[in-house]
């Protein structure tokens, strides 16, 4: 029988090469006439705003431009953006980046809304209020942010990524443009790659999982199959972009709604004591959870065979390896001590992870031995 | 290269056995104090309305029961359904049914908030704004009305259908409970299953089909061949009532953004000249339009054959056989003449099928000759 379950209303998602430029149409058409478009600085030197800012000049040219968005946000970056949209009477945001813009504005809108501090809202539903009018354009095919609930930010003074959940954080609409994927680095281009793959084989196994969310994952398990390869060597193809940047976005509509599992558990410590990139770091682990998993996911990953290993794979190892396949071939590398990691910190490191509330939602419960285990048989 | 499209934030969907009786709170938590609770006369008399008032005693007892929506609703129900709104200081709509109270409602809000007369919004885009606060709670696994943004409503003048499309149509919430089916009569259930595995294949068929989209009417279709039997034969049976109440919707949520085939432009012809239930004429014409559509569609059908025909099929052609098969199984009428039509009406009702919007969204193009044709091949 099919459990209870809730999928939210999250937000429209416009889709296609080309779309970015009606970024302002959108913004205008949510009433916005000052918007503040939150962006980093890497991304106006890539050449990735043109076209975007081409649509505002057109559409709602009282737009205000912040470039300060930080990679791994912390508390003290997203004070910063709220003062910068409350002193230019800002009345809306766009939030052009990855992960990073997007949960910055996140967790700036709910202060703006809801008044605070960011830590009364850490963890699950506690903002009453829906963030202003707020359109997501996301510049990696990774974290899916732009159509989830989640903020994750860095708590300077804890020292350690923090976490905001609610349905107030969902955008109005999320615009999905491949073509801004196009200088993407290779490298960078890889690991949002593998934290889409992630998200969508998390959510599969979650166990709030549905088969409505795993319809769209498994979507997205497909299109990285078959795509993964193509797009990191050759971010600007078409063929290639779209498919993956599609697959992000599915894997982000479908966690949203069913949580992830000890990946994601496993990949925070790793940064809180090394940093590195996220989606690089569960591109690391995915593989080893997924063998952790198995007892409790062998029929589900037998179906995912043929989509990450071809047609004719029909083994759940065979899908293991296909993952493992995938990382391998796009430059992932395959132990932690290849990002950086030590063992004489791993202790610390499995207290941590077993603390993560992706336990709750992993396929199988998880102890600080287990996940001590996984980092160990990854230290090469 | 995928082309640009658009899904809408649909309706955040409730789904479960026994979660109706949670449509009070959902009306409260929307701000309703009188909802205007729409049904029509054969529910409170199967019982399937008592839990859900239940429900509302607790949560918003001052709701207002209006019993009167119609089967395939005439535009003067609706106006009389709008002045049972007016009269009763209602703030809200909670519809409880088949596709005819949602329909209403619909059909109804958009006067309520946008003024005018019902032909002003026939056809795509034409009302400003929302309907009032708004909640569906669908009791045939059918229509897919719960999660779409059309009416349907018959213009007794005009003596036609007519549609009312528009993103403004939406449901805040959708509760999707499968215990609501356990009363619903065999040839309704065989029906209204008809109904949403058309809408799912048509979906995927659709020229406007996107992997999105794919993603949710393949698992539509996968849930209809694993439990569409079982259903029919028992509707009060959980494990099947589940898969296939979540069928219904999914194909819904799917159809919405893509658009619909021939199948619905052949039935609405057979409904304006003999009348009869909307699913059980798809479910005669299905199998039909899939052979018409079979030279664009071949690849596609071939993917759904081990979902409708079991796991050895591969074939197109045996995904077709499968639709025949499960309509058969399930009681619906193999020809025309079963549903009550006349030969000498054909040429007339291939005219109003050509004429249809679905040829646009049709996998291939057809005409009346086209239309004729498979209206013929079901003879008998």
């Amino acid at each position: 029988m099919i459990q209870p379950f809730q999928i939210a209303s999250g937000p429209r998602v416009r889709f296609g090469a080309g779309e970015a430029a009606f970024a302002g149409e959108e913004a205008a058409a949510l009433g916005m006439k000052r918007p503040m478009l939150l962006t980093d600085p890497g991304l106006s030197a890539a050449d990735v705003l043109t076209p975007i800012i081409g649509g505002f000049e057109k559409a709602a040219p009282g737009y205000q431009l912040f470039e300060q968005a930080e990679t791994n946000p912390s508390d003290e970056s997203i004070l910063r953006a709220r003062e910068f949209y409350e002193s230019n009477d800002c009345d809306g945001m766009v939030a052009v980046g990855g992960g990073s813009s997007i949960d910055t504005a996140k967790a700036m809108g709910i202060l703006l809304t809801n008044g605070g501090k960011l830590p009364d809202y850490y963890g699950a539903d506690k903002p009453a209020n829906r963030v202003p009018p707020f359109i997501t354009v996301p510049t990696t095919a990774g974290t899916g942010s732009e159509v989830t609930r989640a903020s994750i930010i860095t708590d300077v003074e804890r020292q350690s990524k923090a976490s905001i959940h609610s349905d107030t954080l969902y955008a109005d609409v999320a615009i999905v443009d491949p073509s801004l994927l196009a200088t993407l680095p290779k490298r960078f281009a890889a690991g949002a790659l593998m934290d889409a793959l992630t998200h969508a084989i998390e959510s599969i196994g979650s166990l709030r999982s549905t088969p409505w969310t795993e319809a769209l994952s498994m979507q997205a398990v497909a299109l990285i199959g078959r795509h993964a390869r193509a797009f990191v060597d050759n971010p600007a193809d078409p063929g290639a972009a779209g498919p993956i940047a599609l697959a992000a976005t599915l894997a982000g509509a479908s966690f949203t709604n069913t949580g992830l599992g000890i990946v994601h558990g496993l990949t925070h410590p790793v940064f809180n004591f090394f940093g590195g990139h996220h989606g690089t770091t569960n591109g690391v682990l995915l593989a080893a959870v997924m063998k952790f998993n198995l007892p409790a996911m062998r029929e589900t990953y037998a179906r995912m065979a043929p989509l990450l290993a071809g047609a004719g794979a029909t083994t759940a190892e065979a899908a293991i390896e296909g993952v493992r396949a995938i990382a391998l071939d796009i430059g992932i590398p395959a132990t932690l001590p290849g990002i950086g990691v030590k063992e004489e910190y791993l202790d610390r490191m499995a207290i941590e992870a077993a603390k993560s509330a992706t336990v709750q939602t992993n396929p199988l419960p998880a102890d600080e031995k287990d996940m001590k285990k996984i980092y160990l048989e990854l230290m090469g």
